[in-house]
């Protein structure tokens, strides 16, 4: 039986209307496309980069809707996640149910009922990693629909002209992306991708969606130097980090991440695409990413698979038959909050399609409250000491057990 | 930018008193259970009835949580959804993850994260239509289990123990379920089903826990009305007709339910097991039922079919395909809300498992909510008009396009 102190309700209408001013004034803000930088502690910065569908507090983790859906989660649920940005894939929404038709339908946002900031990717890496490639050229790439088999043709053009149906707050350039060790290869990719981003940021044409360049260069350093200075050159709304997360050592990602920041424009966000895990997440704020995108957290979800701050677990493990405690035992999320191990381990076993409903809610909460948690301490000036705790932690397997 | 009215939040905070103190009210009725009947139109009844774990409005419709999870939607969307009372199998729990895990975890309202009222079936019907039956004798059901081929014995005494061990609000007795038209095989399973609702009610030991008895008999009436009056003889909490929407048709079913209902004590709920459409329900509650529950809503979800108020539509159908329009217009459910049925028809198409998630949500939502519209146009007295508008309606397709 609840009673409401009258007191503790003045003191939630206030705040309320507090947060409406503070909302009023990042409206005004939000007129084009701004990053702010909010705190700097070493390379590890706290911004609000300014969308048309709202503030984007960085750094942060984004979900990704490949098909204009997070699996098994609603936007209802990616809301009281505190989501604020989600990934869409052009690739995948080109080919099915078609950019044209999205576009005839009012646009991603409301095709897909999300009212917050949208990144949708080029498709680049979905050609050259899920497409049955027929060509490359300069011109772009002609590939084989991993649907049915029909033929298509991406140019910087045509994948910018797609994102332009879709509507996203942030689009990106298209890029080639080429295994990670071959010198040369990484080297002439990278030049075509110097000339694509010039074709993107000419084929350019909607002020209300902010284009992001894309740095390749494999794991060889001069190349991502080069690449890095040529991308950053070319004064785009943002910069991202491609090509990494793709087989190589982890040390070869931490290494180019050392160097390739640091030619990335201070006042603009830098996103590291296609990372991670919780681990990547805290060294890629430390050495001054902004952004991050995975498909890690839904994808190990729907594999038995949960994360943990740490590390993950599988909770088909016969240890956790019986056990009461949620997945993770400070964890506040949803599924947490209300759900033991051994009842998740049950609707794994039962193949319950709740199971990867719950899973990936729990896993999404870890990350964006993990970049959430970086942020805080950036302000507070505190970040090297959540870094070294952190890593403290995960030596002695934290939450893990 | 919303700024809250001082005068509606004191009216929102008067109002949360009010329903505070009803709530109140309701509680101290619920000491043992009781049903009130609080309006009755012809044979169709609006009412409460109260469980430990709170009161439910008559007529309702219960959604199915088979294995302590309803496929596809987590226990924040059921309450969303207003469900007022679940149902989960016995049959399945026993086999999977095991009653005495349940029992151990602290029963199955702590196990699925549910803390409003669960009834559980006996098992009976599961064992007569999954399992791979290797006897039947007046003692019980030996069985095969159609998980792992494992053998098991099902008698009255052990259904009891079973759903004592799940601890749901409302249990069942075990019950045999013949092909609805042999009258030789009803006649005895009928019989067989009296006995063990005999020994159903001696087995049954917890207060919490309230025992409905099974009406049997077939498509025939005599066996039908004999059975009700022995069953009702019983003086359960309740009673449930039984082995119906098995195979024989409408016509047959509504003919049961003319003759039945008359012979179940006005002043305990009645509860028409496994069905099943909205026609259904109208009918149903024109007839002097109080709860449905079926599998039909979530099981269609994942067969791509939505609801509409008056019959279903494919939602693959291809007319659909830019159809900017909800799955039902003027639904309120959150996916009528907030997704057009090009969006839905999409998820189906790309294998998202989001769609059966926003299926569900809504096919749940026409039938709680028409359970709910019945209840309340019996209270205002206008169950009659509603009921003719609704054949009306129907008729004329409805909403169905």
């Amino acid at each position: 039986m609840k009673y409401y102190n009258t007191q503790i309700l003045i003191a939630i209408i206030s705040n309320k209307l507090y947060m409406d001013e503070y909302l009023l004034y990042n409206h005004a803000m939000n007129e084009s496309f701004s990053f702010e930088l909010i705190a700097v502690q070493d390379k590890a910065r706290a911004g609000i980069f300014h969308t048309p569908h709202g503030s984007i507090n960085t750094p942060t983790f984004a979900p990704v809707g490949t098909q204009a859906a997070v699996k098994g989660v609603t936007p209802d649920q990616l809301a009281n996640l505190n989501t604020q940005l989600l990934l869409a894939n052009t690739y995948h929404l080109y080919l099915r149910p078609g950019d044209n038709l999205i576009s005839e339908l009012g646009g991603l946002h409301k095709f897909m009922g999300w009212n917050k900031p949208i990144l949708t990717d080029s498709g680049g890496y979905q050609v050259f990693s899920l497409g049955d490639i027929n060509q490359i050229d300069d011109n772009g790439v002609t590939f084989k629909s991993h649907i049915d088999g029909s033929i298509h043709t991406f140019t910087p053009e045509k994948a910018i002209q797609i994102q332009e149906n879709l509507g996203a707050d942030i689009i990106m350039c298209f890029d080639e992306c080429p295994d990670p060790y071959q010198f040369e290869y990484n080297r002439s990719a990278m030049n075509r991708t110097h000339n694509w981003a010039e074709r993107c940021k000419s084929a350019h044409t909607r002020s209300d969606q902010a284009l992001f360049g894309i740095v390749q260069g494999g794991i060889f350093k001069d190349l991502r130097i080069e690449s890095a200075k040529f991308i950053n050159g070319l004064d785009f709304h943002g910069n991202a980090i491609g090509g990494l997360s793709v087989g190589e050592k982890k040390s070869e990602m931490l290494t180019i991440l050392d160097i390739v920041p640091e030619f990335l424009s201070e006042n603009k966000p830098r996103y590291l695409m296609g990372v991670g895990t919780p681990l990547d997440i805290v060294e890629g704020v430390a050495r001054g990413i902004d952004l991050f995108d995975c498909v890690n957290p839904t994808r190990l979800a729907r594999h038995k698979a949960a994360f943990t701050r740490f590390g993950r677990i599988n909770i088909t493990n016969k240890k956790y038959r019986s056990d009461k405690k949620p997945l993770v035992v400070d964890c506040d999320c949803y599924t947490c909050s209300n759900f033991s191990r051994a009842y998740l381990r049950h609707l794994v076993k039962a193949n319950e399609i709740l199971a990867p409903t719950l899973l990936s809610i729990h896993n999404l909460h870890i990350l964006i409250d993990l970049a959430d948690q970086l942020r805080r301490s950036i302000i507070t000036g505190t970040f090297d000491d959540y870094r070294t705790n952190y890593h403290k932690n995960a030596s002695n397997q934290g939450d893990s057990i």
